[in-house]
């Protein structure tokens, strides 16, 4: 039973090396390559452990974590779907929980359902810890767009009015420290083209 | 005072980034180039998340993964030393800790100071804590050995002998249940050449 529950545990840590290979929009802030799916989660999560005094309300910073290394796994799947892409929200959310349900499945029974509902939480972005972890998700990306002279902003030609309002609302829910922040940058940015 | 705090904390987020091009021995599981540092910590916090109940003694999985997340960030200032390198382990101590004063001296100094204290934690591996997220260090690449046709031993005519002293004090010390599985899958890799 025990070899048993440790055979699926490294099956799924076999199967999420694929994460490493889930190319993003974003660049590195030297712009030598695009960031990975598997790195960004891991600087998601960097993020959290040192801005968690800035989240909205009270969080526990381990959930946030945890919901930040694994929120990108039904990538492997799926592939990371932009945010200034058209693919409708709908169609994702489909695509995405049979991704959830395949990969954490590759887990014993109660790990996979604990996975599942923290990926879930995540997703639905109702509680304060999901919150704050939508932010950070949003927030980065964000971060690299100014430290890159626009990023995908100047590839997709997008406008200061579609930075407000496709980032804003999230980054205000889960943070609004850093949102006043990137209020900052935005605001420049756009006036410095 | 706020916002120099802020500030601080997204100097280091941004100075982080850097460990996306540290590239390591080991290869992805499906060989297609090196693993970088970055992508590695996530996959072993992933590896903390998943197999915390095969800690040789009680962890707290949540300070597991932070040390976890941010044990390879001196590598920025001083690059991956391979397990099967020469460098001289006083050396290679002095160099990460002078890098260690440097990054986690970008962060407000409470933040430092805890950053510091756990990667010095991590290093020293004498707490359960330490000792398992050191044997979860060890443990990733010997997999990743395993399912890749010898990986870093092929390359480095690295011995059966070899394997079992330099992996198996530390993945025993702190995961006896995967050393044990490490050790049949070792014998078998070595008897199958």
């Amino acid at each position: 039973m025990q070899t048993n529950t440790l055979e699926k545990q490294l099956a799924f840590l076999r199967e999420i090396d694929q994460l490493k290979s889930v190319i993003r929009q974003s660049p590195l802030l030297d712009r030598s390559r695009k960031e990975n799916s598997a790195e960004h989660s891991w600087h998601l999560a960097m993020y959290a452990v040192v801005l968690a005094e800035h989240a909205c309300e009270t969080v526990d910073a381990a959930r946030v974590i945890k919901m930040l290394l694994l929120h990108d796994i039904v990538e492997i799947d799926v592939g990371d779907l932009p945010i200034h892409g058209g693919t409708s929200v709908e169609v994702q959310a489909e695509q995405e929980s049979i991704a959830a349900g395949r990969l954490f499945g590759l887990l014993p029974q109660p790990q996979c359902d604990t996975f599942l509902a923290l990926w879930q939480e995540f997703e639905q972005a109702q509680t304060a810890d999901a919150k704050f972890a939508k932010a950070l998700d949003r927030f980065q990306p964000l971060l690299v767009n100014i430290f890159t002279e626009g990023g995908t902003w100047t590839e997709n030609n997008v406008s200061l009015e579609q930075v407000f309002s496709r980032y804003g609302p999230v980054i205000q829910a889960g943070a609004p420290a850093l949102w006043a922040v990137c209020e900052r940058w935005v605001t420049r940015h756009f006036q410095g083209r």
